[in-house]
């Protein structure tokens, strides 16, 4: 399958067994809202969490280009999550570009998907603040995560 | 103009004046994280003082079906913003569906548009729980607030 | 040793062996702040996560009047505290009085205390929405909580 | 009068009219939790924004050894905030030491005091990160803002 459409993309995502890297944040008491359940603001934290970890998880070293700057998030609510619990953050690539990638979140609370995302990160010349090509080692570390049926 | 391509909907967005509903919310120390900048997951709050405070605007009482729920949020970052500061949130309506509608949004630090944001909101059963018609009252108050080119 | 004064308490917190209870959580990326280490503010966040998963942790089932409400709380931060890394959050009761009571708490990173907490929570009749006498249960249930030298 | 005693000083922060700077914040629907009231982490919150626009707003320019770091910090919680709403924070001085200095805040909805806060601030030497004496130009733009019957 060569999952190319975005509905396809959205299909993988909200398939646990797509991912291999996970990090687990414990629900916050503060992350809820009054109308009870977690706010979705919280949901872009999970996110953030997750892209974190995942980038600092690449056999990249300390130097390179990888950390590039957030352009763009998109988050799809599918389910409600509540306090207490875990939400299990699974992060893989989705796209591998010339000066960005993306990387494609399910979000997981006692199995079930409550959310997908994906977020598009630009490497930027530390000099000229500008789009720069990624560097070959950010490439293939990418390129070897990239998700089940995605081809980059 | 009819602005029926993200690509054109995005550039309304960038526009601040498009939009006749604002916000105005301080950027707090809290907001920044240890880049430098405000954190990107503070975007997502103020996109979402700027939608409840546009739907709490709209004409269409208490009792309404407009309460829905937050399906998919989209931000796209334009620009960093920095404390202290504030960035004034302008709403506005880019589409009305059968049972959702898409609220797009522009974020304002002096002027400068730093981020842009779609938010599609379905309306629920209170009963089923499940995607309901907009209500008449609702679909109205939404069609007048569309954005300048936007034809719902 | 009978830690009455104040100071002796804040000894007691910040010695790790003094609890029994911790929640564990994640410093956030978001936790941060434009200074570069853990704002003030999620140590707030920390506290309140170790005294709701304290208080579920008791052994009063779920209708008692434990559910009281947050009336002082005041954190001492000892040292700073970086992303990325795990805040152990310990709980105890420091005291309990007629309709209230005091949790205190020690935050630990890598071992060392980065601070200090108290918290006094007051139970609220649900009708009255006034100050009402600790129910025995919750009495005996914090009673057994209290932390070592502290005699209630 | 002198305040000296914590009660007294209490009763100080207590009164709107005893404050002279004030920071309005917007309460957010995110600052709310499932209690369906303003989190109080959230009122750590909008004490901060207090605390460093009182800061700025002080004759001492930019290379003073005002920035020191916040060692401790209360909150008397004494109302329910609700969404939405507008937080009236006001900020003076309750004392000045040597190295350190304690602000003292007010926070009030509607005109009605909901929280009352203490912080205490510490400056530190840029090299040593040491608690270092206050300068004199801080000390005297502390001194020329504390709170009516409060003596430093």
């Amino acid at each position: 399958m060569s999952a190319t459409r975005q509905t396809d993309i959205e299909q993988v995502l909200q398939d646990k067994a797509s991912f291999s890297h996970f990090v687990r944040e414990n629900i916050r008491f503060s992350d809820t809202d009054m109308v009870g359940h977690v706010n979705n603001t919280a949901f872009a934290v999970y996110c953030e969490a997750g892209r974190v970890h995942f980038g600092r998880s690449l056999p990249i070293g300390d130097d390179s280009s990888y950390g590039g700057v957030l352009a763009r998030v998109e988050i799809n609510m599918r389910a409600e999550a509540h306090f207490p619990g875990v939400v299990e953050i699974g992060t893989g690539v989705v796209r591998v570009g010339q000066t960005s990638f993306t990387l494609g979140q399910g979000l997981f609370v006692d199995g079930a998907c409550v959310a997908t995302a994906q977020g598009v990160l630009v490497a930027i010349d530390p000099e000229t603040r500008r789009p720069t090509p990624l560097a070959d080692t950010v490439r293939a570390a990418l390129t070897a995560q990239l998700l089940p049926g995605l081809t980059g």
